[in-house]
């Protein structure tokens, strides 16, 4: 497409191309909404697009975005500062948040481990969150504190889960922190009959006495 | 979403959410790419769009876009002067030009008329198009021109071609230029079986002797 497309307007949807999910298609079709746009929205997008990156930090208790070093959760005298919800990324906390049933702190561990991809602890922040346990423990004073550890339940989030629990347990040797996982099973409103193999076999593991 | 996340994110989210086929989710996930990413992604972006701003601009005789007043299409001598392609957008332009098949003008009129969606002649670039087709008389000298007239075969383009085909006869009143729709039929390697209904009906209606 390159030589039949202005060289700025190329770059545009070059640099569109690189986002997830998006084809040469869709970014050329999103460049020339711009184009097309009366109210100089390139320039809007631009713009906000420079504040963030002026204004996000990451959070250094949680590792949340944030525009403040502690964000809000990490510095609210409201939350349970006993309870830890270990989760992959930034909009997984959103989604707890947005649910309103969880009023503990959280740490972002930042993917998971992924050989096939290259990612290894050291490309996650376990080391920040051996300190952030070593907190933990120091908050609780060693009684009632819980840490949830909420990767996705695929395969790489499974087996991150596992490692994040030992992580925890060598930090916390006289084992006096909760260490759980969060539940996987039907999803409310599911039909079972077009529930996955993996998903029906966690339901019947997980079954609870009525 | 709004008050759980820092003001500057929320802002991006909302400007890539106005894109064309961009949802809510999709415009989070894109946000966050540019918060993860280490190569200031996002600046490169912001960068990129101010530039398109400021460069691009609509070629004066095609009003594909350009980065001066006269296109390369247009200002190159290697163009057959009488031809002229109508089509909706700069995109098919593009098209046109990668499939290497025609060696003509273009004239983009920005669209198609649709009422249901407010969109008339005035809100196209039927005048400029008039005063393109007077110049396509002076160029050709009466003689040997044609336009061919290729808005998508939907049913807006169809009425666009009809209408199109109707304001330039009435400029070429003594009938010099050749006007043609770009032809309707089954696409190469399609299989009949899926073809719809309309298509099949036209393939049909087109059919040639062999």
């Amino acid at each position: 497409m390159s030589s039949y497309l202005p060289r700025s307007l190329e770059k545009v949807i070059e640099e569109f191309e690189k986002l997830p999910g998006v084809g040469h298609k869709s970014a050329a079709r999103m460049a020339y909404h711009y184009i097309r746009s009366p109210y100089n929205d390139a320039l809007v997008l631009a713009e906000a697009l420079k504040e963030m990156e002026e204004k996000i930090v990451y959070c250094e208790h949680c590792y949340n975005v944030s525009e403040n070093s502690v964000c809000d959760i990490c510095s609210s005298s409201l939350r349970d500062k006993k309870m830890l919800c270990i989760v992959e990324e930034p909009l997984d906390v959103v989604a707890f948040e947005k649910s309103a049933i969880y009023n503990g702190l959280y740490f972002v561990i930042g993917g998971v481990i992924s050989p096939a991809d290259g990612i290894g602890p050291e490309e996650l922040r376990f080391q920040e969150l051996k300190q952030r346990i070593r907190k933990l423990l120091v908050d609780s004073n060693g009684e009632g504190a819980e840490v949830v550890i909420s990767t996705n339940p695929s395969l790489e989030g499974e087996a991150t889960a596992t490692y994040l629990s030992e992580a925890i347990k060598e930090i916390d040797k006289e084992g006096s922190i909760v260490i759980s996982r969060i539940a996987t099973g039907l999803p409310t409103g599911a039909d079972l009959e077009y529930a996955d193999r993996t998903t029906l076999k966690r339901a019947l593991e997980g079954r609870r006495g009525l």
